[in-house]
């Protein structure tokens, strides 16, 4: 297979996303917008100059991104809707960055939206053909289960999960954009009510609603506007697989592996390279699986190293720094979009006081799709780079 | 807007479709599996040679296309699912196209699948958000009053636009995958029950389940691969837009000619050169304004041509030659696929008794959307040569 990356480069120009949180007033077409005219209001063009638009979301209906792009005032592209599970934004930026490379385009725009709060309440509907879901094994089960056999393996303690929580909660209460603003401890968090043992609400996922969009260009487009803060979209991987929810090991996350691992080729570099990272914390055991997946910290080190601090803001390698699924929220189809969103607020050195010092190299990952033991499963990974 | 056809060719070397119909035994992930197959059967490739996979549907639900490829025992690959309603099956030959032109793969898969008949009873479920349906202004309602401005503007009849659906009807009972395996007369068209006056049941597309997919390589893999019956992709274009309910007009197509003239310049021929034409005839009337849209007859004329067996196979230009949507069946997602599938067999010489003699160059327009009067509809040309 060969890699995505070409003779052409691509670069994030502009990022903007709504406040994540709860929107039962507005429309998902509204919050997509709101998103697309900040990224161009950052990038300093006008609707016009895009190009083409994909526009990723699960459960926002037919024609969501033609709406969206319909109410920010941008008429008559090429618009495709993209869904891939919780990477469907970042599949998003992946198929935008295809087009720049094709040369098919040289402005583009991806964009991520998903309301949730009016739609469902309390968690997401189970899909009714899925026999784990019928014997109750829904998300959080899943993930209680792999929190489970890490403890076993690993030596993992709750409060090491906790502190996965409480890292990005933190985190989130320092991004006005977050839904969550205020900090929460360890303790707190094992205060909490269980969800699925061992992770307590905290360690879960919000249910959330927002948007996010970033404009791409391509190298010779970038040449011609002059643009100072552009951030190099480095690789852009996606992969498809089955959750690992069986034999031999559910904590090992041989999906999010092959996936990065055509990113770090695609990109010239190794994980050693990686200087802060967002990845899909949808559970705080998630984070640990999904960071060692990377290959970012030893398997089956994660929690006790960021017990000790090691991901934190001013640690080793700071993780979630935007606050995470578990901080920011988790409106499905925005959360790639707005984890790239935090890379290139990182690498522009305007994080404020999240603010990795001297970030040059960040990794955005997501991966999300059916619980069932079959293929459904979809794993991008973004690295950029200035 | 650029091009997006670029140095490298596309060619499609194999296609795989299930008969159109009824299929609630079934599920929609088997159905894909089915055209997958034999699309690489077709293709005389396995499974392993593909490189990555888009799957257009509408309604089936998270991560469609990572089952179905599963279910073909396909795995891994990078694997987007594309929506753009009624156009989701051709989008997804348009994102299959714009990776090999993007150097990123060589050897793709394009599907579309659609289950409808356990999940709807009789007809679509409207948006609730859509103030049109709300008022009554469901799809056919919609057609309906295109039909009437048609007839009130050049004096096209209830007969003529029957001759349409019968047309269609007479060309399903030549294609054995067909959903309507019998010839329906002008006069039985227009016995039949009024659905939305001046459209009558056959004039209207069915409820229909099934799945279609193509196997699409690069011009270096074709020349490597040595297979001799490859169709060209020459051009495949994508905009987006609103549904023409209002003013001016609303028998013009505006969208589907802006979106052929796109197509008609990437594939360096016009209108003229079209020896036949795979058109979206989710009703009578949609068929003659997306002929007219597209320039393959004068406007206002299609209707009458059709009635003096014009567009009839041994006509001057066939139209709907595979049955259409009204005598093929219409599964949202697979129709895009399925329509440039009977343009391959056409162009290949083994469309059996619906054969077009010698034909080189066929087109594909899908369009599809909300009905509401705001930017929501999609739609896709693709033009193929030998």
């Amino acid at each position: 297979m060969k890699g995505a990356n070409g003779v052409n480069g691509v670069y994030v120009i502009g990022v903007g996303m709504t406040a994540f949180g709860k929107h039962p007033d507005r429309l998902a077409a509204d919050l997509a917008a709101e998103a697309i005219l900040g990224a161009l209001d950052d990038a300093g063009l006008r609707t016009v100059d895009i190009e083409a638009a994909w526009v990723g979301h699960v459960f926002q209906g037919m024609a969501m991104g033609q709406r969206g792009l319909g109410a920010a005032g941008i008429s008559g592209l090429p618009i495709t809707n993209v869904e891939n599970a919780c990477s469907s934004g970042s599949t998003a930026i992946y198929q935008a960055a295809m087009a720049i490379r094709a040369g098919a385009h040289d402005i583009v725009l991806a964009c991520g939206v998903e309301l949730l709060s009016t739609k469902f309440r309390g968690a997401l509907a189970p899909d009714e053909t899925d026999i784990e879901t019928q014997i109750g094994l829904t998300m959080p089960a899943v993930y209680a289960m792999r929190a489970r056999r890490h403890m076993e393996q690993y030596g993992t303690t709750p409060r090491m999960l906790a502190a996965i929580a409480s890292k990005n909660k933190f985190n989130a209460s320092l991004n006005p954009l977050a839904q969550f603003k205020k900090p929460v401890s360890v303790d707190e968090v094992l205060a909490g009510r269980m969800i699925a043992d061992p992770l307590h609400l905290h360690e879960c996922a919000p249910v959330s609603d927002g948007a996010a969009a970033v404009v791409m260009v391509s190298a010779g487009k970038l040449a011609e506007l002059g643009r100072t803060r552009a951030v190099r979209l480095a690789a852009s991987a996606l992969r498809s697989g089955k959750m690992e929810v069986g034999l031999p090991d559910m904590t090992v996350e041989d999906l999010t592996w092959r996936t990065a691992e055509a990113a770090y080729q695609e990109a010239g570099l190794g994980p050693e390279a990686i200087q802060l990272a967002e990845v899909h914390d949808c559970f705080s055991i998630a984070e640990a699986t999904r960071i060692e997946g990377l290959r970012l910290y030893p398997r089956g080190e994660y929690p006790a190293r960021v017990e000790r601090g090691e991901a934190s803001l001013g640690g080793r390698l700071p993780v979630n720094t935007s606050g995470g699924l578990l901080g920011k929220g988790h409106p499905l189809g925005a959360t790639g979009v707005a984890q790239v969103i935090e890379i290139v607020k990182q690498l522009r050195g305007e994080a404020g006081a999240r603010q990795v010092p001297d970030a040059k190299v960040g990794l955005a990952h997501c991966r999300g799709g059916k619980a069932r033991g079959v293929e459904g499963t979809a794993c991008t990974v973004n690295i950029l780079t200035v």
